[in-house]
């Protein structure tokens, strides 16, 4: 049902003297896949660890396989296919992930590792064998916990339990399943030695290619995320006989927060974003003074500098809110994943293919995280976006056309070849 | 258990020549009722309807009969002792309810039922008989759904279902299990053809009376009570990838809401209040600009004329939220209660009896509702308030000393006595 035998015939176009892949291929193989865990509306429901992800990386591997790669799993489950070079250099690596949200369209991750099957195919189909070996990596549980690419790059908690699901599964069982093994997990970290450059190809899961007119995205470095929780406590008292002079209301102090983030993010520095997403209240009644509010605060910048810079204003901020509502405010780190800028010299070789094969890009940073973050703390990471229409990702709604999926992988392929030459 | 018998000696004391209640036995009867459906730290538990309400209900009807009352329960459940008058006239009726809140102290509503059987007991202790009939009233379910002093105003929704409690229990089997009967709820209505006037002793459940260090409080009218939910919709979007000006951040609209809010009740007139007490947000999680935000406005005053103009000024502000943040601000009316003012003669009937007494009273309005708020929209109505400690209701920690509950009594009395020749 899912295999290979059913892809259209064998055709390479090629454009502008570069190599290109298969796109129909490319295409069939992404609909092909996204019959696992289908649901109803299109979409992909292809939990990490799920026997949807079990079957789809059997799916995946035969399809390395049939590629010509040998495959293996490391300890952190990453499934990785190997595409042999000239000579016995550190890898040039490529890849991403096939587990989902819960609500997934089929391109988050997937045209990823399904371009880098196809970029070996098509090295395979014109007899060409780089210098570097070529990989592709299926990361592990990318969706939530990031497992996959954390272990390659050394920065995984040692903690077990900080890994334990919400379902109450634990990390261990969970790597069991797609043959991982925690108690060994140390030995899946990789280094420059062994992988020269890491590019990832992914959807933009974001409006501003398509706002653009691009459609290539040059990415400049994915962005750090900054999480913090908050809690509000004043005095839950009746809505009637409390004079609004007596109250310590929790969520007026909670709303002038919200304000003053929203503020600073407009104003402080360009394109950094700052968002509070959840807020709960109690008690939550009608006719009582909320007492507590608690509130997340999320923010995200390629600058560290202007991220401290807003958390610092904020909190001098947040003493004058305390005061004045007469509540006591608490801030408490949450998450503090640091920026991992691009290679420059990828996103200059991304941009001339880009040139190469007349598609028009433009350079911005990655919002949203991917296992490039990680890779990219140990090896030189680029990045290439192609458009998701609307800007919707994460939802059955997620589309990004096949002609510009066959644009990101021919790119991947061009550069990965350019960077073969460089790094030799 | 429950039994008047093993109430103290019958003794009075009169204060400046007024007839005064018996405190001893008044705050003995009111820790022998907090008995029913008594809490760990002391509190009580008695929903209406419940067994508890009907076993406390016996009681009293028991304690009302001793008292020299005939009983009867009106078909809204109400319990209604009656104290013969000399003339043919109307009755002077006081009381309250003896339901509570889930957790409750022993005071809110109690108080009045009891205070107002040492009434009667006192009058017929010392062989008065007035020119009016007394009536000491229960009223049904005063927590929740007021159907008992809405019956007697005419109040009522026609619809059984608007009655139909969380629990799924029909009104209908809720009033048999008091006596009452909902086909024929209509007959308990009453005028001022049969009751001249009602006036409620009640612990005020908030902070005033304690900080102006006054005994009496002279209750100027229940405010009105007006209830909105306000549905802001957004756009729910990645908070990574959504630029901070591409934005439709429904808690951002919300948050400036609830400070509009604030400010406008904190300026717009003295004593007004106005609350958002619940707010929910969609999708609330960590990484998703909020898409939808509910929340609820509740507004008291005892002028309706302030009431609308702060919701006048809302609104106006509501459009100018909407715009700014790109959403859908919608603001629906849920409750809309008038003010049920005092009448002055009855104001100044306690006051007048406060300063007799050496009482020190201040005039102020009642920001709860109260079974008086539905009286008064039919025959004159005044309430006397006595101190809550910390002002405190509600909660197991409610607390009057017994001084004060006698005080509270002794006004109530002589307040009786004096409307007895006014209103003759």
């Amino acid at each position: 049902m899912y295999s290979a035998e059913t892809s259209p015939p064998e055709v390479h176009m090629s454009v502008a003297s570069l190599l290109s892949i298969h796109g129909d291929r490319l295409n069939h193989n992404l609909n092909t896949l996204a019959e696992i865990g289908k649901l109803a509306k299109g979409g992909v429901r292809r939990i990490s660890f799920s026997q949807e992800d079990q079957l789809a990386r059997q799916l995946v591997k035969n399809w390395m396989e049939e590629a010509g790669m040998t495959t293996c799993v490391d300890t952190a489950g990453n499934l990785i296919g190997r595409y042999k070079g000239k000579r016995n250099l550190p890898a040039l690596a490529t890849g991403s992930h096939i587990d989902s949200v819960p609500s997934a369209g089929r391109y988050d991750g997937t045209l990823g590792v399904l371009a880098g099957i196809e970029v070996v195919r098509a090295l395979k189909y014109n007899q060409i064998v780089l210098d570097h070996p070529v990989e592709v990596i299926v990361f592990t549980d990318e969706e939530s916990s990031m497992i996959g690419g954390k272990a390659i790059a050394g920065t995984l908690n040692p903690d077990p339990e900080y890994y334990r699901r919400k379902d109450g599964m634990s990390i261990q069982e969970c790597l069991q399943r797609v043959g991982g093994n925690w108690d060994a997990i140390d030995t899946s970290r990789r280094s420059r030695e062994d992988m020269a450059a890491f590019v990832e190809l992914h959807v933009e899961q974001g409006g501003v290619l398509e706002s653009q007119q691009a459609e290539i995205g040059v990415v400049q470095g994915i962005v750090s995320m900054n999480r913090y929780n908050l809690t509000v406590t004043g005095s839950p008292n009746h809505a009637g006989t409390t004079p609004m002079d007596m109250r310590q209301d929790a969520l007026v102090a909670a709303s002038q927060i919200v304000l003053t983030v929203n503020q600073f993010a407009n104003h402080l520095a360009d394109g950094i974003v700052a968002t509070v997403g959840a807020l709960n209240v109690w008690p939550n009644a009608t006719n009582i003074v909320p007492g507590r509010v608690e509130l997340t605060l999320d923010i995200r910048d390629l600058s560290t500098q202007n991220v401290m810079a807003l958390v610092e204003r904020l909190k001098s901020q947040i003493e004058a809110i305390a005061q004045q509502n007469q509540t006591l405010i608490e801030m408490e780190p949450a998450l503090n994943a640091m920026p991992t800028l691009s290679s420059p010299n990828i996103m200059k070789a991304i941009a001339q293919v880009s040139n190469q094969l007349n598609l028009r890009y433009v350079e911005l940073p990655s919002r949203a995280g991917h296992d490039a973050q990680e890779v990219g703390r140990v090896t030189d990471m680029g990045m290439i976006f192609v458009p998701s229409r609307g800007g919707i990702s994460h939802s059955e709604d997620e589309y990004t056309p096949p002609e510009q999926c066959t644009q990101g992988a021919d790119v991947l392929l061009n550069t990965l070849i350019q960077l073969d030459t460089e790094y030799s």
